[in-house]
């Protein structure tokens, strides 16, 4: 599959799809399989075009398993696009973490981020993705909000200098697991991007994060790369109120459509990463359906007369857009 | 505590407060605290003015403990004020209980409610929770809805005849776990619990429950009422839009009131159970705290000229309410 | 255009396109369009497709004008596919029509629909639509819910009456212009329809306000069909939360598959009329496009191979069913 | 009434209460007032802790009718607190002010924005409200978002540069009456705001908008003072998902009590300006309804124990804040 642009789609994925799927409910898993890390990439090869992998930091990925992964990556034709910090996943982080009201839990999350860094580099690997998912707050009267700033700013300023050559993708998300969460929208993310100042610090932007958050996602593309800090992608869908994480272009399909347009004008040739919670879908189907609807989206794009489609954007005509869009359908 | 019909008030709640909370992100919890059933009551017992505890069928009550739990419910001055047959917490729900597409599920799913209503007699307690939570839907083209209802109507005459002593209290949510679920809103319950046509049928409305479909929980308080299906009520917050399971009253307060109001209005006289989920809260001062807000709302309902609210809001007339609330606070 | 079951597809619209639109900014409009009801049926006619136009009793059609409009009409080759009485269109229905707190109201109300019923039969047209866009309440402690029920129930029972022979299709919508109304849900109207218990009375479901009350419309018209009360359909498209009143499947296209899927299976074989608001789009062209995208909708629908689809549905196999949708596109 | 630090709490308001409020359904108004400007100042005046009124540019004050208000505002011991310019309720805005693909249009609405500040001076006052309320879109493919920012950045810095004694406010909304603005969130008003790079360019936050972006009000309020861009409030209330503009405080009360607290902690000594839309409600009386809820959310936060609530915050506590506020209640 080619972009607009001649290049090359890369498409990766989360390991999620390919082990058992848990929520507060169900906490033991909605199947019964149980996969290590190694069992996960082994599945996640069996698809042709994947050729990336994301791996969780100290939790997927530790010092002592590196060699190991790297091997079995490589092995089967894959790279890591992306290593993510534990800085969510366990319940030390419960009231926060680079912005944890205790100094030593503060740290602790510093160093996850750097250790994750390391790790990346280990694995000739560009990129970690720093989502704050448990920064954040439940209730009002709970929070200092400018306090919490400088933590932020300071914070991811600190592993930015750690290695320049590491890219640091600061994720959003409006809420889920807090009910806000600080860095929420892609205005506040880019705000935190500019106040730390650093080349290598830019903004992983999920799609079903942005629709969830009211957004539509090309726009916020869009602003994103006029600053040069659209950094990663996130594929998946939803129904625009939860980040449900359901398979790519199940519901927002002309979002998706619009979506491909612009990384095409913007000549993104990043990557396009999977990250869906198939709970009752079996996972290594659900991963090649919503690369098939991305691969769609592409063909239908290249199908749209482009300067038309510009002129017509230009004007806000949405009504010869919609006929467009018909026709290529 | 007594309400304004010189009724004591019974508070009730599950025992998800008792032990640590977990969600798809932490799935081995919030807190390190792992209590079985047992120590998880004895820590609600700590709480003098609760005197129901909920639990769930075959997950915390079994033919095997039952006969140690009801000693020591009774030794700790508590009784058990609902049962929840496990319909929703285990894999093979994953695709709906008694609306699963296998027949053998289906009447697996069949036989747990009739044992939950068996556990519940055998504790003391007329009442069962149906909570349909696995059964709906993800995606569109999933579902056959007419050949669902079927299936929704017999299996819960069913179970309502089995055991015509134990009330069924269908509980409704809109979504979570599924993105859609057929149980959504009180109109839908009121027409299968009007379908279903058994006295020992109604509804459990979950305040929470209500406020993310939409709904005023007032006004369905009203409307169950008026048929003689208000059956139960759990009482927790939200932002909503998702069911948060916050502690009483720490968002929707003047909802709260108006409840209350309501409650008093049509002589409600069961169960005030706490549904909440402290992710990172100490569950048992969350517990006492939402009591604490229910009693403060009676308190400042109480304070209210019954007669003068009751002309005021036959003319609608908001203004007036809004200087009667002001000055009761 | 044929259905799936080779019967014609009846295209209606509301006159609503064919004049300027306002919102609570421009009063005045969004174009310097002014035209006359007579106009606005000339424009409408230019619409090869379109054989039905919506009135607005006592606004659009009088006693005075009703013999000139009808002459138009039929010259034009079109035909009233829905009388709309006017009990939400004036200030002196601001706090509800039939459920006014004033009983004077309230009778005026139920004489204004019994006069759309009178016009909407001179007009040929056996239909009207109730909708009770006023009556609601926009705060807490503004209304007695159970008296309502009753002012309701009677009222409409008392209009279903007058005239049997005119079918009384009730539009629900979960809010706007009230921030809370009364028929909001499918559950509750059909809750309403069943204690009116008259065969005259049934159901108006508006695609639009069915997704801004988080419903999934293939599944309301499912459940309305089931019980004979599908009455009439209103198309549209919006972003989930409000009733934006978009063209036609530019938003949830996969939910219009579905629904036009539905009204195939059951066979529906009523109106399909639009209900739109181009505020800044030209309006006869939104028309079409909008007519353009339910055929292309219905075609798609065509190419799905149903056997397949009906067994993929009743195992609940998104990914089949979604691997079918992207092939047929 | 003083706040916290000692202040005097200055109160405005817009002049929409005291005329009838419009929607789309009810064009002429809900009431059967019709006030011109002076008799809507006049009306305001009879408010005694009123002491500012916002008037729109060439709408409400004009070269004309200049003098007559100016000497009526001071003769009533009013001021203006805030002029708007008129880019959003004329057809001509439909698609855009500013950001219009039209440059004749772009042009004309710099010079209403310019002619607002000249007319602000005149009146005294220091601030103009730029709400780009039309600026945004309503479809996908309908923008060329980054063409858009250029226009905006440097057409509110010609603005800035024009009268630099004039502060220009920025409101932001998430949507209405476009389905998407472009300056929807606090996020990307600060964005804004930093680009344009002057003294003079901040942000006025409604209360009800950040509310309907998602947004905890406290929260950005704290992000704002951070910058020194708080430059003015609207006070208001909404169900979390539209703007419904209803009496203050009437649904979100902790959260007014949490800005309360934050406008007292940074020093807020600026307008406390309502923006209410009372379609059903008598104007005079709920504007005095709103403020006397600000004023009772003044008292409540005097009597919390701040050193206490400072260190409860702090840690995260929502238990403790929790009891607190019931205490202060």
């Amino acid at each position: 599959m080619v972009s607009a642009r001649g290049k090359q789609i890369k498409f990766g994925s989360c390991l999620t799809p390919f082990n058992s799927c848990a929520d507060r409910f169900v906490r033991s898993g909605y199947s019964h399989i149980q996969r290590d890390v190694f069992d996960m990439i082994k599945e996640a090869s069996k698809i042709d075009e994947l050729s990336g992998i994301e791996l969780i930091g100290t939790g997927q990925i530790t010092d002592k398993n590196i060699l190991r992964l790297k091997k079995l990556v490589e092995d089967r034709g894959l790279g890591v696009c992306m290593v993510l910090p534990d800085i969510w996943a366990r319940a030390k982080w419960a009231k926060g973490s680079i912005t944890s009201s205790k100094e030593k839990i503060r740290k602790e999350a510093l160093e996850e981020i750097k250790k994750a860094m390391d790790l990346a580099v280990e694995m000739n690997c560009d990129a970690i993705d720093v989502w704050l998912g448990q920064d954040g707050y439940d209730y009002v009267f709970q929070t200092n909000y400018i306090q919490i700033w400088q933590w932020l700013i300071e914070g991811i300023r600190e592993c930015a200098n750690y290695r320049p050559e590491v890219r640091i993708c600061i994720e959003y998300k409006m809420k889920e697991p807090r009910k806000y969460l600080f860095i929420s929208t892609v205005g506040k993310t880019l705000q935190l991007v500019e106040e730390v100042n650093r080349e290598n610090v830019g903004v992983l932007l999920d799609i079903g994060h942005a629709l969830a958050a009211g957004e539509n996602p090309a726009e916020s593309i869009a602003l994103l790369s006029r600053k040069g800090k659209l950094f990663y992608l996130h594929f998946n869908d939803n129904y625009g109120s939860w980040d449900d994480d359901l398979t790519v272009g199940s519901v927002h399909f002309f979002h998706l459509l619009e979506t491909v347009y612009w990384l095409n004008k913007i000549g993104y040739n990043g990557w396009h990463t999977l990250d869906i919670f198939p709970y009752r879908e079996e996972g290594l189907q659900a991963t090649k359906e919503s690369i098939e609807w991305i691969k769609k989206a592409y063909r239908i794009v290249e199908r749209i007369d482009k300067e038309k489609m510009e002129e017509i954007t230009f004007n806000q005509d949405w009504l010869s857009a919609s006929t467009l869009l018909r026709k290529a359908l």
